[in-house]
């Protein structure tokens, strides 16, 4: 029996991920070699733009890499400690986070508990490639791993601007408030100091679902801001265009909608004033806050082929599933599940409308797989507008990922996918994950080239496009 | 980096969809060459009988390739043009199908968006195997293809019959509206220069639901052809009765049914009756005319029982999902899009009443793949009228094909499988589909066999089956 | 042509389910070597004990492997069999069972039928390993297998206590009604010459679901059995908890809910006393009933939490779709159907409320793999309670299990799934289901380290964890 104290060392295989035949895995090795060295594109991720303004170092290896990870925490939390154990405080300060150190040695005494997950591949990948790390975390060495990473996060090599440079990152998005001032951004294309193109993202949902707690301070503080009447839905819409020309004059390239379902309806001027009118007072039913979201989401698209920003769709997911856990930690907690999740119909409206709109580029990504050969590639493979989104969270992993381009491709090819997004707040994850993504897209074309369903040449040209030309055409970079 | 005007030649492999591991491979590669030659049996798709009735050669490349062919022309579409711009006119004449080689050269130049779909794979096939073509379409070689696909279209060796010929078509059947004469399907039987066996199928949809445009004038027409007064429910069962023994007559094999959702509603006579008279009368509502829908799938069935055509359902597709595309070039334009779909209740009246009928066929087809294991294999592992319709539409590809196999098998078997079906209009791709269908039949025994599952004899025995035995049992051929 | 009278023998690949690919073949037979020999847990399953206490002979190879096991009838019944016909009797004598040597002829005649499926890899198994048959069934040997069998099951070897001790069985629960008196259990425990491990589960299903048949019966009886009155909800729930904690008394370790679905509804104890009371006098709806079986998973829960026994819920069956099947010849003849089933919102009330509750132990079975990835991980990934059950019934086969864990290792890894449960009747079956199980886990983990994903050593760790120490945790062992 091998125990935690005696785990083995770890091999970071230069051929990782890529199919175990032989003759598949030579093909797949030049595809993926001719990639490899590519520089990044995240077109939409939630790491801060004041984290490279600021270009401070990493606090400690616990800060890092387990307090905003929910990927991490949520696993932790699974096997049985509370969320203040491992890093993540309460938000009245009743249950202050346990000590750094003490949260690290119960993720490295649990690492087991990460084995074949989409987090122990990338840590690993991590922990060897940056830091130099070969030993596996465990109840041991978990003292001597959490020093060690903290001397490296103390140098200058492992300050933020540093790592951007060093990972190579041609385009960083970020996702932001609609009303945040984006001085963060100001700052940093400002600074002669910082050659880097980072770029906001235009997030306006709790702006606009009045099922959001808080809305409506949100809307009279939008109108605030604008400067007309809280109570004008005309108003109301011009400061949310005011708002999107202010992203895009300080870069931004797309609006990101995390709905909980994409409903679109397309409602007459008149009575979406008027409902909004009954909403914010109050009186609205959640049938009629429901309605006034997907009236919301039909006019974002409308937004979106006026001013050209690039619409993502992020649906389906229940937030904060464990009300006690929400009521203590906040959100974003490890708690959030995805749901079924359905876009023929609800989508129809904005489609019929939109969906063939000149330059109009609609992303949609899903954590029901199921809706992939059924519903995203058959919309993908008609509407100009539409593009199919890279794997996300629950699915951004390896086998997920292969399952993704087996449903979608068949239908509609390679060049209606979105490319890949990291979608990550973990600054060092960002490397492994394209990375993976890129390896992952070299074994599925090697396979259709084993397979003779492609030839090899043909496999080179799509696998630069995806890496590349296509992430930049379906994000207007 | 690999441009269009530099792809590379075709090579057609001939172990192509087999598995790559090299045992596995040889497994395979036996598996499929014992029935490569075998006759080619075809219970449902789309060729018109007229076409081999008149046995015209085929216009021109567009004409064949892309016009018709909507797999095709709704990526195109997605890719950026209009459909005209494909050679597909709008109906009102407004926009003229471009010219064949415009619409041609624009096909070719977006080859490579069409890697790794179905579509790709049999076009090479048809290209490489029929035209003796081994460049890939792109934008500099666009014409000269153009050109040589016509002059071979021009030649007796590409007239339908002589095509029909060389593919070995044991049998096709084509799809047809209920009054339709079927003179083209009977001045083919009575042509001594016709040997091939080419049947009718009965397609009733549009005389079946109230909710179908002109659903009332074709009650009228079919009123009139029976002799009955267009108000009366038992007329309207007896014309449908009547018309499905001309089918029989012609040599129908089966009844296909293309509804919406699988819903089947058992009625007593006299309310069905009443409520036929309201829908006739506009009066009904939509939920009146979704039930009426329901009650005739269950009435189609006992026609089946009684009569022995072999019922087929093909549910789960929102049609014409793009309503200004569909007003302006009409249906069948690439919008077609599926939506979830449920057999279990839906059709439990059905089963409940006709599932054990002696003789009864009902082949359950499917676009929501998450079906095959939860709902219509343990259905065909328990009625002995299911059986389990192969993968169709978006789910008839390589990959697709594979999921259908594993998800259906251990719980079905092989023997509650319907046999491959092409559901195509385009003709030149049927070896194609049916060559695809038994190399992925191979490939799957042979990694049974290979993973010790299955002997290989027994394996042998079952692909010769899945092409003959089983086709011409499931559909009474 | 290979015909039935000509099948070939059987081989037993001693490699048989490991991955093709020889090098991952040799790393996955490593891993199942280290685990092949380990002893049997079978937390679930439906042996009745008394077949152990009274250790008598099986009666005959039709009795012990057809006529129990539906998943052998149905199929039979799929190509074309009454039940009667193989080995099932009509509950009112009006059609007996066929023979046992004719249902036994018709079985070997159509043992093509099962190629491909879960049954035949576990008959194989059977017949090779146990019985030393290496012919494949055929209607030519059907006559000499039968004897053969019958000699082989007369024999004192062939009796139930010999072949559990020659299984290994570490542990084998059985499934009970509530009322029993688990007299079996009793004596089982009291006897010196067995040394087994026997232990009953709680089945209350039909105590706690108005709309089953015989509820208001049943409810009589426990409170009967309890001396309470039958019209008090509090004694209603008192019984419960008192025959949980029998069952306790007798060994038991988990509840198990074979629900509809898996609602749960929190209800204040005065509006369910008076639900109660309604239902009781028959005047309750089918909401009201639906409403209170959901409230009685909730309480379920509670008592699980108070008392300890492991919750086992298996939701998501069609029961007895074919009513007329099910009136002439009983429940479990083959015709459950598996339906979409939703847990991310049906549980949240009982989540929310026990979710985190220390040592309680939620394990969520399914038949519809679309909730793996989507549902069942993401919530085994984040609550400590909940664990991902092994696939189950529909899905317990080689291709079903390897979807399985590609679904839900990546998000919630492999210390959140329960370990193996075989769930059958089919008691000489349970060796091969293990045996079945052990192998696909060294499969997939094999394919994680040949695709550099992990590491061999800690491959070890986890294939034994998942055959001992997982199950034993997970259902408190």
């Amino acid at each position: 029996m091998v125990t935690d104290a005696t785990t083995p060392t770890w091999q970071l295989d230069p051929d990782r991920l890529l199919p175990v035949d032989p003759a598949t895995r030579r093909i797949a090795r030049e595809l993926y070699g001719a990639v490899a060295q590519r520089p990044i594109l995240s077109p939409h991720g939630h790491v801060p733009a004041a984290l490279l303004r600021d270009d401070k170092p990493f606090a400690d290896a616990t800060e890092l890499f387990l307090r905003h990870d929910h990927y991490v925490t949520r696993l932790l939390h699974a096997s049985g400690f509370a969320l203040d154990e491992v890093g993540v405080p309460a938000l009245d300060g009743s249950r202050p986070a346990a000590p750094p150190r003490e949260a690290w040695r119960r993720f490295c005494s649990h690492w087991r508990h990460f084995a074949g997950t989409a987090s122990a591949y990338w840590l690993r990948d991590v922990f060897v490639t940056e830091f130099g790390i070969t030993e596996q975390p465990n109840a041991v060495n978990a003292d001597a791993l959490f020093d060690r990473l903290n001397t490296h996060l103390a140098t200058d090599a492992f300050r933020p601007r540093a790592l951007f440079d060093r990972f190579d990152i041609a385009l960083l998005a970020t996702t932001d408030d609609p009303l945040d001032d984006l001085a963060a951004h100001r700052d940093l294309a400002a600074d002669p100091g910082f050659r880097g193109r980072v770029v906001p993202t235009f997030r306006p949902d709790a702006y606009l679902d009045p099922s959001t707690p808080g809305w409506h301070e949100r809307v009279a503080r939008l109108a605030e801001r604008h400067g007309t009447p809280e109570s004008s839905y005309d108003g109301y819409l011009a400061a949310l265009r005011e708002r999107r020309r202010y992203f895009l004059d300080h870069g931004a390239v797309s609006a990101d909608h995390g709905v909980r379902e994409p409903l679109t309806v397309e409602m007459d001027h008149d009575d979406a004033a008027a409902l909004f009118t009954t909403l914010l007072r109050g009186d609205g039913t959640a049938a009629d806050a429901r309605l006034f979201a997907g009236h919301m989401l039909f006019e974002m698209a409308r937004m979106s082929v006026d001013d050209g920003l690039v619409m993502t769709v992020h649906p389906g997911v229940h937030r904060n599933h464990s009300t006690d856990t929400f009521q203590v930690y906040g959100p974003d907690t490890g708690h959030d599940i995805p749901v079924r999740t359905e876009y023929v119909q609800s989508m129809q409206p904005l489609l019929r409308r939109f969906g063939t709109a000149p330059d109009f580029h609609l992303v949609l990504f899903t954590v029901d797989e199921t809706v992939y050969s059924r519903e995203i590639a058959p919309l993908a493979g008609f509407y100009p507008s539409v593009y199919i989104g890279a794997p996300w969270w629950f699915l951004d992993a390896p086998d997920a990922v292969g399952r993704f381009r087996a449903a979608t491709t068949e239908t509609a090819g390679f060049y209606r996918s979105s490319g890949f997004i990291d979608d990550t707040r973990a600054f060092l994850s960002i490397p492994a994950r394209h990375d993976m993504s890129r390896r992952l897209d070299a074994a599925y074309l090697a396979r259709l080239v084993a397979e003779g369903r492609l030839d090899e040449a043909s496999a080179h040209r799509i696998i630069d496009d995806l890496v590349d030309a296509q992430p930049r055409k379906v994000f207007k970079l």
